[in-house]
């Protein structure tokens, strides 16, 4: 499918893709581009790539395919780096969980001899680093790709292949809505997760061992996800400021009726609103997306 | 282990628990009180009973041990239909979310020929009802006791013997310290859940069909959580309005903090905070409470 793929960034998701794309064959071969040169030399050593380096400019030489594994937040200044190296006819994508910001920091940098396919596989675990990666981490998710109205067609049609052949399903979106959509179903949970997680952090020794001890389902669940990647995180609610805020806004409107409610003891009020919620639930089973197992859980 | 015990209300709980004191052989007969008609046959056609009366005054009748599995809510009601009919040295116990209210609820219409063991097992799953229950549902879970400081030792130790044959880890504390540790690790995670899912279900219907076709994890577990049984956290809250509402004011406290962090662009108050949240995560592994598995996961 393709001569040679870059991978920049070789953390979770771009070792599992990377993985997946040495398991089917889909490249003669496979570059992997990390800042740290322990990463580079742990990859080799797993067979993930065949060369490794830590100069981007360097790594994406003879490539007809760039991904960009890194957090949001640095991709512009890598691209910055490797940008007046590309081949032309490049196709050049991403997997960052914020499509908005990630296009204005990529395609300024790109001449228009290559193409910008920015796409983001919703999938991952709360491990990271290349150790953690496997190939099987894209079956059944969603890839959304969102990209620009100029863009060639085949660019477009390649990038779907890869993901397909990856064992994803893929979306074409803009990417203003992907933001919002995601804004809601991802940033926003781990934004809460975090927050949390923290609170329980912040109490007095003593009843913290015990949050500990005696943590129910509710609290693990949201310390599984409170225990994703820090720099991911933080560039994830940087680039996707407006609609996070924007979210958490309604948000906060909604607990403060809750709270409201079990101040003045409105029990209808509670019980209304918790049955509503169940349904949302059941047409998620209906989906199909409620079947996914992390890891840690079987 | 007891003569007959008579269970109190008959869903999710206390179906699994019937189911694993006959599996264990622990009593020689048991009752089952359901408010429905309809569950009191199911119950009789699942052979999870010897006998089933809507009658809570019938149905205590010759029982060494009765155990209310009701909500909350309605625990001290039928509390008073058959508190005059306990046999004496009967022991009365319950398997409630919050514990100070229930003891408030229940003490009063006790007399002091029988014996209350307040109790919480740490367990449960999103689903609700006799036939989502299952015998292994406490193995290797925490049940807390709270009993008061006059209650004879022996029925504390029947009641110890009771969880443990089930599969339990009994740790006895004082009631209002239960409550807030539940309320930090337990209730505080099921409203936030509540909340957002009730955020995404108000979103405009164009949005809110994706947000449903690609639920991210985040939002997924939060679904799962929100799909619990409305009635039992209906009470739950009202019975633990102090605790909740604490946890809930400082919860809110860290979440605006973070939002003016997103708003300022502080990207090192993001990446400070979400390292700390991992350490948390890593304990409780440790402490060996991150291995269950609901039943939907597998």
């Amino acid at each position: 499918m393709f001569k040679q793929i870059t991978f920049i960034g070789f953390g979770l998701i771009g070792s599992s893709l990377a993985r997946a794309v040495i398991e089917k064959n889909l490249s003669d071969n496979v570059v992997c581009v990390d800042q740290s040169q322990d990463v580079c030399d742990r990859v080799l050593a797993m067979g993930l790539a065949d060369e490794a380096t830590t100069d981007p400019a360097l790594g994406v030489q003879g490539s007809d395919l760039v991904i960009l594994c890194t957090p949001v937040g640095v991709m512009g200044k890598v691209a910055a780096q490797f940008a007046g190296h590309l081949e032309n006819g490049c196709i050049v994508t991403d997997v960052g969980s914020v499509k908005n910001s990630v296009i204005k920091a990529l395609q300024p940098r790109l001449s228009n001899r290559v193409h910008l396919v920015p796409a983001h596989p919703i999938a991952g675990t709360e491990f990271s680093g290349p150790e953690n990666g496997f190939a099987e981490l894209f079956i059944n998710r969603w890839c959304i790709l969102t990209p620009q109205p100029h863009t060639e067609l085949q660019a477009i049609e390649k990038i779907t292949a890869l993901w397909e052949a990856c064992g994803s399903n893929v979306e074409i979106m803009e990417p203003e809505h992907h933001d919002l959509v995601l804004g809601i179903t991802s940033h926003l949970p781990h934004l809460i997760a975090y927050t949390i997680v923290g609170t329980a952090n912040d109490l007095e020794d003593d009843i913290k061992s015990e949050v500990i001890k005696f943590s129910a389902s509710g609290f693990r669940d949201f310390t599984r996800i409170a225990s994703s990647d820090p720099t991911m995180w933080r560039d994830v609610f940087l680039n996707n400021k407006d609609a996070v805020l924007e979210m958490l806004q309604r948000f906060s409107e909604d607990l403060t009726a809750l709270q409201k409610a079990i101040r003045k003891d409105d029990g209808d009020y509670l019980y209304q609103h918790f049955s509503e919620t169940r349904d949302i639930r059941n047409e998620i089973i209906d989906a199909g997306q409620a079947d996914y197992v992390y890891p840690d859980e079987d």
